[in-house]
């Protein structure tokens, strides 16, 4: 499957379509398997003690499942997300960018389905699993 | 059950601890069965098209229910979210708080699971439901 | 909104359409607020110890969403379960029938969503709880 | 990180604990990245149309997230289920076993994390995908 978008396209609409995380999310890589992005930690993303905070998490893994869905289909801005399920699983240590992996498991007519893995930079064991629905409006 | 902190202790909590989001959630009633907690909607939580971000209703129930448990067991500074489920059902409308009704189904000694409703201020059929599971550190 | 079908016409249908789980699940009352269902509990529900399979329990959340919403729209025999949470949150006590009280938070035109609360009979503290989406296919 | 139990142990252990559904299912293969396990299908698991049902492939993601943690930590025959969630994407075809891989995203000292693809025998995509918190209970 050929990609409808690659990654700078992906990253222009990030910015024009959500400037409130454009600065604060970016695409790294994508192809037809696996998306990157990665989460630019700064004071907003923390909680006490330093770690970053589960809806920061929820957040990157929102942006990171619809960018990998319009990476395959195009602009289709009115997809919304209609169901999400997060385990958080260690603290992420403070003071590191937090790197998503997104991989679309079902591309339907009517919804989809993406799953993400979060890891600190430099970690190995994921800090968070993400799994996510999407309803794709009818005609496109 | 007796509580442990009423509406004032838990939003001056909220404003002490997490000084990101306490000017944007606010605790409006509490009592043994039932915590409402309201998202002062501004600019930030706005997605394309005026609607609230999932990600913002992610964060209003989280730190409801957060503030259920302590409610209950008092100041637990360090408890975690260790996993989430959302639907997401319905398109906010613009320009309206979200009041998010939240109770405690266990209060076990090692995990806590609460649910939460979310309405737009004025309607009737909620937007969103989310249940979380959090960790209580062993010694309280 | 009327009901489309009714306690009678629901375990009828039960009977016609799931004859592998007729005889362990019955509607006991249905209203347009809320529906309950039993578990009657026997050998090929239980985990060592004596409790009841969590396979059972969800099992018995799937069925009554999907009769409550049946009871709705009428018999839509290929709707289907596409997302599923469930929190198990306290062991059932051995023999006791499990009653699920389930109510629909939305009906659309393609996804339902209903929840589900599991207590054992005559027990007050729920042991489970879970939510489910549902498609329901295009033309009804 | 070497095994507690190998696949004959684990089969074996099914056979003496779980006698219900030991015919049923059973390990295929086990290292310390992955156990994949069968559900034999038959009768007992389908729906109108010939599909395996939707509690019949949480049973089989249940009891394979359930072994992989014993095959990493060894007999503790009271850990519990204490979340799921499970996203149904496509229909098995009829006449199908099904194959479930799983991983452990997350072993601690309380909570394990497990997730599971199940796919049809011979089959490409996914059906579903499902992942699930065990509580461990404190000595072992």
């Amino acid at each position: 499957m050929a990609l409808a978008m690659g990654r700078e396209a992906l990253n222009e609409f990030l910015g024009r379509s959500f400037p409130q995380i454009a600065g604060q999310v970016r695409v790294e890589t994508v192809d037809e398997d696996l998306l990157t992005a990665r989460l630019v930690v700064d004071d907003r993303h923390l909680r006490p003690g330093g770690t970053v905070s589960g809806p920061s998490m929820f957040a990157l893994a929102d942006v990171a499942i619809y960018l990998a869905i319009l990476a395959r289909i195009g602009e289709v801005a009115l997809a919304v997300t209609t169901n999400a399920s997060v385990d958080f699983m260690r603290k992420p240590e403070a003071g590191r960018d937090l790197l998503a992996e997104c991989r679309i498991l079902k591309l339907g007519r009517l919804l989809a389905v993406g799953e993400v893995l979060i890891r600190a930079q430099g970690g190995q064991d994921p800090v968070a699993r993400c799994s996510m629905t999407y309803a794709i409006p009818p005609k496109r």
